[in-house]
């Protein structure tokens, strides 16, 4: 089968014959219906330690069971189904507890995952080492659905750690209306009647946020005004939580200057900003952190809003062997949305 | 009456006499019993800014109520009380929930507490501005009771916002055995049966760990040492909780260094560290917080430990007309657990 | 001023000519904008034991404080407020977290509260005994703000407790779409993208939860039907919370029949009903509760939903001189939403 | 190898030869070291419903790993385990947060685990059909471990849920100090610090909870003498967990008469009673639950609090031979603590 594949760091993907994997004992083999394409694949490509190639790239994947390995129970050919993307140890309390994402034997595992060190799912099949990383998606479009594993499953992990904090008098603004971005925004409008304030530099994101529902959007480029602008918003408290799915050093200050004491700040864009904690600053009782993807669970609560309509993803799909045009396109921020590659 | 009086900025504390004061329609008044000496005094006196002299000093207070003012009920004259140290609104959400440390208007509010801008407890009486601001303190000895209203309440209130970590198989690490960190052991080995893990530069302080009851303790004047030592007892999973009552850059560092994916860094201690957080570094998901005393019902919390014996602040008394002399020793680390002032 | 008074146990309420009072120290005059109409006085006035009247009916108030007693701050004559009804000591640990409704020396207070032993709302003129009891409206208007304080409280405190249950794969039933229920619905929807099941015995009420945007409604005259119909919506997993706004026994035992494992049942409506909890009936691990009223900060929350426009009040209105007649339509059911009496 | 063997309701147990299982794909062969002997096996032998025999006894499983079938990753031959007991399906939401004693889909699994429907361990060896269903003992002795996975399980599990509201200044009462309650009481003192009350209605019960350092025993042969001195203790909040290991009508009633509003009451053990729960009886918010067992990272946490030394079972061992005569020594009350089979 074709596969595009990750050769070495510098070297743009690369589409190439690989045997069809079959799957052994309590492994699931998976016919790929579409695999996300994502800024963290040009970071593996361009300069990211700690990824050996060659391996398939791909790691928000979803398709059809092909093939069940022995003892695997509880699935059948056929079953629609995403693929959880962080691959932990499975045996350690925090896997235990479905959160993979921060598997206690994280350094000692030789892979992050399908596409992240193993072979992932930009290829016509897909090997997924056990059962319990899969999530059935019902009747939801696998295609559609792959991006669910990732852009709308990190975001969520973030806003869900915050949940008992958005009381309904509290406001919680979202930095970068991107691919995360409008997930988050769907998804914050779903679980909590709390104020939502969108920010973005670009007023076209702004006015996606506006389609999806948010009364307050607000641009950032003028950082002092939109500050300003947010604290007459959220009056004396500020921001009870302050997503940044940035990440930039611009976008994190302006995060540090609005969230309220005893509140949260998450940053999950990964664009090189980094938050100088200190005294008061953030905040006294500010909870600062980098959340990192999703629990099992909250994938399958997640697929869950996409199947009862409260969330769906925009989805611009390509075939398999547009990949490297797809990653340039990406690189200069010409895909709408999320793209998703179909074999 | 004699109190103790910061007059400005520069000026080492003096005694005064001031009036007695009345309390007016909702007020007490406190006959102080102790008053602790802290090191926050200290900045105050040296160069903290936001305080404007004069008042009296002394925001670690207990005694018994002397009167109390028109439409006080529930207390009478002679309990013996501790009084709530940070003063907030007393009418926003957060205050209501009795957490005034993160008071929603602290911004507007003209004093920080009593000893923090309005006359606080070194003096024969004190006004407490509200009876919502006191804690009964039942049979406890006033003058060894007045540091659990900072020295204990402060590190309880971080221990508490991370007890959902804290299970049994989990790892906590404290590093400085001093005012505040000698409450803190105590109070960990009676909330949670995580493992526990003192740190500290002081052999001294090290072996006072140890007759409280900690099994492990390590000097970390070594770092790289330190930071072994610690890892070989977490396990991968790592610190689940670093506490850092002292705040330098060196035992933040140190603290960055051993929490695992998902756990808690609290900054309770402010000697200037800077908490740099930035993607994996503390690890994903960490949340990094630096808290700030904490809420009146935490208060009712520590004084219910001290009352059940599960912890004892180790307190030296001074007459209040040593005042001078008792601030010159804290600056030179010259007294034993907390000082206390008597009037 | 007249004022509709509760004389003693079988009598219908009395309109009677009473002093206006006038507020002490720490007090606050409230001219009343309106008070619900609700059922539970007519228990108070039928049946009920532990009230001795006379005093002055009303515990859902709202209005414009009139005058402030000495020593109270924050507040100014003339601010829209509604009142909180449970009325504790306010000193104790539940009382200082808010919860009221809980004060843990409830048995040794002489009052449930304004409208509930002490003069309630229905007069011109009401006196609140602390400013702690009153929650801001800003711009709401009171008459149809004053039953939020109990016909959106108490469904919120029940809602809010199951929350952290509440993921958006599960389904949560509400039984009985009246007062209470029509509020529970629109809450559910702002507060949880978990799926809504709303059931009565009456279509005209199964009609207003489908206006109110809930997509499964259940007339569950024919109980069997019903309990089969909700589990067809919930699968294997059973209902995650049901929240019984009747209490009868019928509708006791058709939730105790839906819920699954590990679940929740909060028993609102006080029909009589009772809960036999034994072995695996309810389902093992099930928690079963009969919640009461609300907390000071829930009160907050459910303003701030009525004021982003996430929930409003269904109101009829009625002048004072018409309580008989409107006591009498409230036990004929011929009340639409919510009766408020304006002075 | 030999087995005991439950072979019908209404007949004692009878040893067996049956063949050693071979582990298939994903299943684990366990050497058996001890198997505990519990109550409920009584309950199965002579009445209980739906369970189907023959199959081998024994549901409180340790040993150490004997082979493992294709696929298994992360164990090795000779690893000390503990068997967590209540198999669910292991793929729903329930099930994947390791809280198979909730399982989602227990009603279409045809067993309630190994000694519950299928063969569990009393005999040479035992099938484990999933390695996730294994927690390491380190170097704990797996003789005396076996009865953690239950008589210490259980209690943890239900504790553990209360936890958030046993605050230092409640009170938390047990009743029943027998396996699970000289568990429940040692769980308790390791993980909080809230006042502990045991009560049993035998005084070598009560000695036995003094000498596990409970400092108020009470008996409760006389109910209302008993409900009265726990009052006495607990002050107007009355208990904040009752925790009932008995679950008598007599005893259901007791702690129905002493929790608090606001608090919790747990029945654990099964002897028949039942929690009528209608209005302020038990008091209003109070949440009542019969919690079942506990979760696979419940088993973890409670066998690292028996490796720290904070818990530990008092056992009696007995050679598989006995097994007739050791349920007859259970059935008389003659076993001190917990008797565990040996191969």
């Amino acid at each position: 089968m074709k596969a595009v594949r990750f050769i070495e760091t510098g070297r743009p993907p690369e589409i190439h014959d690989v045997p069809v994997p079959q799957p052994g004992p309590g492994e699931v083999l998976l016919k790929v219906a579409g695999a996300g394409v994502c800024h963290s694949d040009l970071h593996i490509l361009d300069d990211m330690e700690g990824f050996k190639g060659p391996f398939t790239l791909g790691h928000e994947n979803a398709g059809w069971i092909a093939a069940l390995g022995a003892g695997v129970t509880g699935w059948k050919e056929g079953d629609a189904v995403a693929v959880y993307g962080p691959w932990g140890c499975g045996h350690c309390h925090t896997c235990q507890l479905s959160a993979e994402n921060y598997c206690e034997n994280h350094a000692s595992i030789p892979s992050f995952g399908g596409g992240l060190g193993s072979d992932g799912g930009m290829a016509d099949y897909m090997l997924v080492p056990s059962s319990r990383l899969l999530v059935s998606l019902g009747s939801l479009d696998p295609v559609s659905a792959a991006p669910l594993s990732d852009a709308a499953l990190t975001p969520y992990h973030a806003i869900k750690a915050a949940l008992p904090l958005l009381t309904p008098e509290t406001t919680v603004v979202v930095v970068g209306i991107g691919g995360l971005g409008h997930m988050a925004v769907q998804l914050l409008r779903a679980l909590t009647p709390a104020q939502l304030v969108a920010c973005d530099v670009d007023d076209a994101k702004l006015a996606h946020a506006r389609e999806l529902g948010v009364a307050h959007t607000i641009n950032t480029r003028d950082a002092q005004a939109a500050a300003d602008a947010i604290r007459a918003l959220t009056g004396p408290r500020g921001a009870v939580l302050a997503l940044d799915l940035v990440g930039a050093q611009t976008t994190v200050d302006l995060c540090v200057g609005i969230v309220g004491r005893g509140s949260r700040l998450s940053v999950v864009g990964l664009a090189g900003g980094v938050v100088h904690y200190a005294a008061n600053s953030p905040p006294y009782g500010c909870q600062v952190s980098v959340p990192y993807w999703g629990s099992r669970t909250e994938l399958m609560e997640v697929i869950a809003m996409a199947q009862s309509g409260h969330i769906h993803v925009d989805v611009e799909t390509f075939p398999m062997a547009q990949a490297q045009e797809v990653y340039q396109r990406l690189r200069e921020g010409r895909i709408r949305g999320r793209g998703v590659l179909v074999p």
